[in-house]
């Protein structure tokens, strides 16, 4: 590993998974930190009584260009933050936001950006309650930076997590893959197409919430952001010791994005989603997990695209890593890499 | 106003005010945002029945160098937020910490701010629950930004807030002011002294519960950081609509502190710390408040510094504003202005 930071280092894929092992966990770990979920589920000795826990999560935005189709910064800030408590099964209730500011950013792009986070915020549920403003030298930043925190109430009972993952377990995707992702980037390159291409950043947390009522035993909830699919998936193997089996076919991919991402030579297992929920439900609750979410909003295009595998699956070469594989509409089978380097930056 | 973002919006002064009501509150207000305190206290129905309520404040740490004599930016994420938390009289448990990296930070520099986190976290007992990192291409960034949010839980019937302040309330302060500002802007300056300026840096929860607990009637807790004890005192009392009567021969300010602002051309009373924190007491409860102050951790200094009059007290003008005072050593009277301009950027 280099020993500077790089690019790479902040792109969701292996690099990063190796300097939050690195830096982070292997000097500052402890048993919370460590589960490896989006969202810390807490409870402390006050709340025993009520039986209630605390979810809490953070991410940073740093997308460039920060005003995007579909969406900006300020969208992204509240839906990221929302998506990844609502991942916990939690009810998503208040955000902090802190701004890191450019000298010499716009102050009418700052309160276009700060209205957007109004409506999301509104759409979501949730409360602003608290912020922070700092400013720095004219290239020292890049326009605007924004850093939400979140936290959320989960219910008694609910317990979900990666290592949940059973073998037989279906995998239920809440849409079509890759928008988000697709629009920055085309954005980037200066590329147009007809039908044009729109982030797809979305609160999910009362999709979230309609799942678990109609699949009361979920397994886990996972938004696919950073390095797409495929290092979600990953993840959830390694966390389940498991492996993961998706039938190409079967996820929903818009024709325009598949379209821009074979022109920009991205893989669409690697492009990030800032709407969309990944569920791994029990098979016998899958219909239902699925119903329940194409009658959510944002949820109408969901599918089964694959199931948990145990690594002694006969269909699976005898590596016996806990990886993903897909099943292409050849029916031959490959390992769905993670990402690597640095090809994604500043997606989020 | 500029149309632009400049410094002076991140100063903790008047145009960082001016920033706030223009761009957040005034598009995205809400009750719980708008109290002005520096951590949301917060009661979701499924605590009600417990009477426990939740604190929750976030701030990004940005300060240039971030090693500095007497701590870093990791040792300034960790109490800043601990701090925020304390002022409200929660205890606080969790922190969250987003890191914004520039290409190029030395893996090893970023290692020594983690250690550096764990160890304040260990001090102020609070664990880091949750986290993200960004990378952002270099001169897009300043080798590294943290943000830091943290939840803590407030016991029932503590009710502290700016606006509870009184004429005749005594005014405490926990040690000397200065240190943590000048420390920074004398490493910037090149300065050397023979008497280290070290930045006073420290977690405040065992401070602040101690004078809790001595004094119940406490009416509110703040930390003196950006824009020192000006902009704190000040804001106290405009949410009270009081004035406010600072004794400045009692303010404690360390000699190497004051000559070391002189030199460098700065008040001391808008100068940054990071260690130390102002409580608000009634009168009958001074004595025990600043008894519980010096034998607390990082309070052996504490002193009675001035007290809340009402904007009708004789000795003052007939302004009618809700400002601070300063009664000189020859017994006259000055405004304690408010922090205005860029003079102190990045302090934090």
């Amino acid at each position: 590993m280099s020993d500077r930071i790089t690019m790479a280092h902040g792109s969701g894929g292996t690099q990063m998974q190796e300097l939050v092992e690195q830096a982070f966990t292997s000097i500052y770990g402890n048993a919370l930190l460590l589960t490896g979920d989006d969202a810390a589920v807490l409870q402390p000795e006050e709340l025993q009584a009520s039986g209630a826990r605390l979810a809490f999560s953070t991410d940073s935005y740093v997308v460039t260009p920060p005003v995007f189709p579909g969406g900006d910064i300020g969208r992204l800030a509240v839906c990221g933050t929302v998506n990844d408590l609502a991942t916990s099964g939690a009810r998503p209730l208040y955000l902090s936001l802190g701004f890191i500011l450019e000298e010499g950013f716009l102050l009418a792009e700052l309160k276009r950006i700060v209205a957007s986070i109004a409506t999301a915020a509104e759409q979501a549920g949730v409360l602003v309650v608290t912020g922070d403003t700092k400013v720095v030298e004219q290239g020292k930043g890049d326009g605007i930076y924004i850093n939400s925190s979140g936290v959320g109430v989960v219910a008694p009972g609910v317990e979900l997590g990666g290592r949940n993952c059973k073998p037989g377990d279906i995998i239920v995707c809440s849409g079509s893959l890759g928008d988000h992702g697709i629009a920055i980037m085309s954005m980037r390159e200066g590329l147009n197409f007809e039908a044009p291409l729109q982030s797809d950043a979305a609160p999910l947390d009362k999709l979230t919430s309609a799942v678990l009522a109609a699949a009361p035993h979920t397994r886990c909830f996972r938004d696919p952001t950073r390095g797409g699919l495929a290092s979600t998936l990953t993840e959830l193997a390694r966390q389940s010791c498991t492996c993961m089996l998706v039938e190409e076919d079967k996820v929903p991919i818009k024709d325009a994005v598949r379209g821009a991402a074979d022109m920009l030579g991205y893989d669409v297992f690697h492009l990030a989603n800032e709407g969309k929920m990944i569920a791994v439900v029990p098979e016998e609750e899958a219909a239902a997990a699925l119903l329940a979410m194409q009658q959510s909003p944002y949820g109408s295009d969901a599918a089964l695209i694959g199931t948990v595998v145990s690594v002694e699956h006969p269909e699976l070469p005898r590596s016996h890593k806990h990886q993903v594989y897909v099943r292409t509409s050849l029916g031959t089978l490959r390992v769905m890499d993670v990402l690597s380097g640095e090809q994604l930056p500043r997606i989020c």
